[in-house]
């Protein structure tokens, strides 16, 4: 037997008691006639010590050959120790050792294994296993852990049946860009690995399941913004004879289970704010309503005064930043560049400062007199120590801007406590946008999305006018989750294809088996799925999805500890049919 | 709200009370003055009634619209029924309908929607989803989701962490066959899909997470069998800090564990028996243990003895089959054109009918005499009643052919009940066998097995001499699981990969990573990987794991419902920098 009790769980109880431990070197004090030790495992750290008057000689010999991350197992008796360290649950006691096993000898490894390490990004990746030793990597897996078990467990009481469903299934092309994999016994064929298992969930609810679920690997073959992964997993959920409402609400209930099982914190109902007003309001679809800060349109007020940066632009939008009336000159300047950067691209910033009723002060005072001014402040529901941001420009993109300028002024203002949670639901989505690059119409969500049924007699006059039986969950501003009332009609199923562009044959060849299976009595049906990568990190209060993940791709999707993709000999491209291409 | 209730729970409990339910039409009677209707989802079946008298005139004819497998929505008052059926929940009651409104209509399904269907396989595997609406398909789900919550509870109950590892992976030509995955952002660069997680979970091990599990899909790119999938689960799982011993207890407590809450059985500590002794007794290293019923060699009593067809082979074995002497000349005729099948083998058998002592038969009277055979029964541990069948021929063919008897045998007479559960352990296997094919050792478990600490002296001397530290689980005769000991040493791994024919640059190209992560401090390390298709299916009592997937593919590794592997289109081969290639 390798230990009797794990590094992290003697304390007084155990004093006198002859134990066995093994693990891992985290730190030696060697004081010539004494030495420490602290042992390691995923459970902590206890205290091991050796001296020269109670420890064997050869013992005392073999621990001055012990190196950082050695593996060692040791026999000893619990005391209590001189002086304790209350942190932590071992710190009251120290093993005396009397045997000592080296099991495994380490070089040094390439970065400190300490919560805060030398390591950089890329040496630790390379290094995966030696990083999932830090406490932040591994304590982030066991929370991944927990809140799987979580989910899993509350999903299943509430009658979700838990279904694998195919991993090497048909490539559609639609959407995103599907990873394929050639076929050996069907050659010149390949299967895709799915984006999502959509179209199976679909068809379980077909088959009668009434209620799935599946925490489960997708794919996408996508060029990799920061933190994205081209694998990554989904909480897959669909149920049948339900509608929007009967959703939302069983997924709120999960979520706010989740938040007070897993952060003890208490979240009452979701708001429920339309895709239109989300940006209007936010400036985005994706709202942090953890603050107000509410974008409101000067247009009718700011325009055609004379000021020709505001006569000039489509929109002027503002924003009122509370508590910030007393933002200095060099802060607003600071502003005013960040605004202007290409990643947000804005013209610039007026800004007026709504110190008290009797203190306005304004960057465009020589084109606004004061009560001009007052009903932008009415207009913006300011109160007295608001600083007002105004930005002007297109459209669209003065929204985003003034969305994002909203999203960093509560920032700066201490807004945005990760240990706060504002879930919001986004409903309302429009089913179809004009992809000005394609110069078609292409799903908002995806092409198995229903139309609104009052909505559904503009499908063909005025495609954007349909609203989608669509919604998104929105924690803190990000995306964590998002599905929709599914189409169970053949007809109507087919109709959207064709607005979307597919023929008759395509849609056939891509999707009949769907469309065939509505024939036979599909049940009305939706569902949803939830980002689990980003939803763990959410809860634990980060954004970094990576360090959620034991073993991440990096931005070309490459695996640099096993050194993935890589070439495969020619035997196996021979099996499977296929010549690389020369380059050209 | 689609309904109040499901169809599976109504009771005299909600007599008089008013509801609406949805589901499938499973059955119409029609009487012309009164309809019943089956009204069937998830939960169960629910009766309806539709009369002249009490059902308004526009329902009623909607009602005679309806057709099996429509989809329907109705509310009505629970009534208690006139004739009940006590073989169901709700067969005290029945619903007369008030209000009926058809959600879809269903075209004539392709086989009737009942547990004995008229349906094929094929056609049966076409519509899947109409198969899954089938009680069976549809509770061999049901069964596996619960199975798989439960090993996911005990697990985590026990300190394991549920960690996912990747599933676009490095190709290892070793082994069975990968399917590869074309890198579009490294072109001419393959991933591969894993067969397992081995090397993860080991790297797992070396960053501290000490217990781990996953069910996780693994692939396989191997010409299909019967009943093989080229995706299938496992449940995966690895320990740091343990022996051989730990692992087998553990994994015992998982499995009685779940023979106790799936199937309410009770079994208790698991027989080890090692490889060797297997086949001995059992012609096999997966021995169906619910019986008796060993093989014994005759040899050394029944050679030599001027009976040709046992002098000229190299092994006689027999086994003594209990109550089978009363078998009729035809039944041991039958049996013997049996073992002369192509699949079986064996050149022919001899008998030996054990009736009482002084009532003993044979096949070979002719050429042995009843002192003879009597030192046979002796061999047999037979008792009067049994049968004595014996085989010779080659020693390993004439083993495994034995085996097979024993499993028919055991068959014939009822001892195989699929609901007793005798688990057991087959340990000691050899670290390698020699592959007569490619003229080169190969691992019997995977290159990462440690040889048990004695026989490392053999490594070089004599290979197939040393045994490994691993271990398979067989239940019923099928093989459930299988795991070992790993080799945590870099020296021992680069030697154990140079005897199977790695040079030094292929193993570091393949295995390098994992090589140099046993550098830092790599702990003592073991596991142990379940089938979860098979176990599933097994704990059911039946042996097809095809039934127990959602979407499986047949023996072509095809997808006959969605039609995939399938083609794909040329840009999407361009952006991968791949040709088909013509045909010779």
């Amino acid at each position: 037997m390798y230990r009797t009790h794990n590094c992290g769980e003697l304390s007084l109880n155990q004093k006198g008691e002859k134990v066995t431990l093994s693990g891992w070197v985290q730190k030696i004090r060697n004081k010539g006639f004494i030495i420490w030790i602290d042992l390691r495992d995923r459970y902590g750290i206890t205290q091991l010590v050796f001296d020269n008057d109670r420890t064997s000689k050869e013992v005392y010999e073999k621990a001055q050959l012990i190196n950082r991350e050695y593996v060692i197992q040791i026999s000893g008796v619990v005391l209590e120790r001189e002086s304790k360290n209350p942190e932590i649950v071992t710190g009251s006691i120290e093993v005396l050792v009397e045997k000592l096993n080296i099991l495994n000898k380490s070089e040094t490894p390439p970065f400190t294994i300490e919560d805060k390490t030398d390591g950089g990004e890329e040496l630790r990746m390379k290094y995966r296993y030696l990083d999932l030793r830090r406490n932040s990597i591994k304590n982030n897996l066991i929370f991944r852990h927990k809140v799987t078990m979580e989910v899993r467990n509350f999903l299943s009481k509430d009658g979700f049946i838990d279904v694998e469903t195919p991993c090497l299934i048909k490539s559609t092309p639609e959407g995103a860009r599907d990873f394929v994999v050639p076929s050996r016994m069907n050659p010149k064929e390949f299967y895709a690995l799915p984006q999502s298992p959509q179209t199976f969930k679909q068809l379980l609810m077909v088959g009668g399941l009434d209620k799935y679920f599946q925490i489960v690997k997708c794919f996408r073959d996508e060029d990799l913004r920061a933190d994205r992964q081209p694998e990554f997993t989904q909480i897959d959920c669909e149920m049948s004879y339900v509608n929007q409402e009967d959703i939302l609400n069983q997924f709120e209930s999960l979520i706010v289970y989740l938040i007070k099982k897993i952060n003890n914190k208490t979240v009452t109902s979701f708001p429920r704010i339309k895709y239109e007003k989300a940006i209007l309001n936010y400036g985005t679809d994706k709202p942090d309503i953890r603050f107000d800060m509410k974008i409101h349109e000067l247009n009718s007020l700011a325009k055609n005064k004379g000021f020709n940066v505001f006569d000039k632009e489509e929109l002027i939008v503002a924003i009122s930043v509370p508590n910030a009336a007393s933002y200095s000159r060099k802060q607003i300047d600071n502003l005013t560049d960040w605004v202007k950067k290409p990643q947000i691209g804005a013209n610039g910033l007026v800004w007026v400062k709504y110190e008290s009723e009797n203190n306005i002060k304004s960057s465009v005072d020589k084109f606004f007199n004061l009560s001009e001014i007052k009903k932008w402040i009415k207009k913006c529901n300011s109160t007295p120590g608001d600083l007002i941001l105004i930005i002007s420009g297109e459209k669209k993109e003065s929204r985003v801007q003034i969305g994002n300028l909203r999203l960093k002024m509560a920032e700066d203002l201490g807004l945005r406590n990760p240990q706060d949670f504002a879930p919001v639901w986004i409903t309302d989505f429009p089913l179809f946008y004009w992809d000005e690059e394609l110069k078609k119409y292409n799903s908002m969500h995806h092409p198995f999305t229903s139309p609104k049924a009052d909505d559904i007699k503009f499908i063909d006059s005025n495609p954007e006018k349909v609203k989608a039986n669509a919604y998104d969950l929105v924690i803190n501003g990000n995306e964590i989750g998002g599905g929709s009332i599914r189409i169970h009609d053949t007809e109507l199923q087919r109709k959207i294809l064709k607005i979307l562009g597919f023929s008759d044959k395509e849609a056939e060849r891509q999707f009949g088996f769907l469309m065939k299976s509505f024939q036979y009595g599909a049940p009305p049906h939706g569902g949803i799925a939830f980002g689990l990568d980003r939803l763990v990190a959410i809860l634990k209060g980060k954004e970094t999805i990576r360090n959620f993940i034991a073993f991440p791709k990096n931005n070309n999707g490459r695996d640099v500890m096993i050194d993935a993709p890589s070439e495969i000999d020619s035997k196996q491209l021979n099996e499977l049919s296929l010549l690389l291409k020369s380059n050209k």
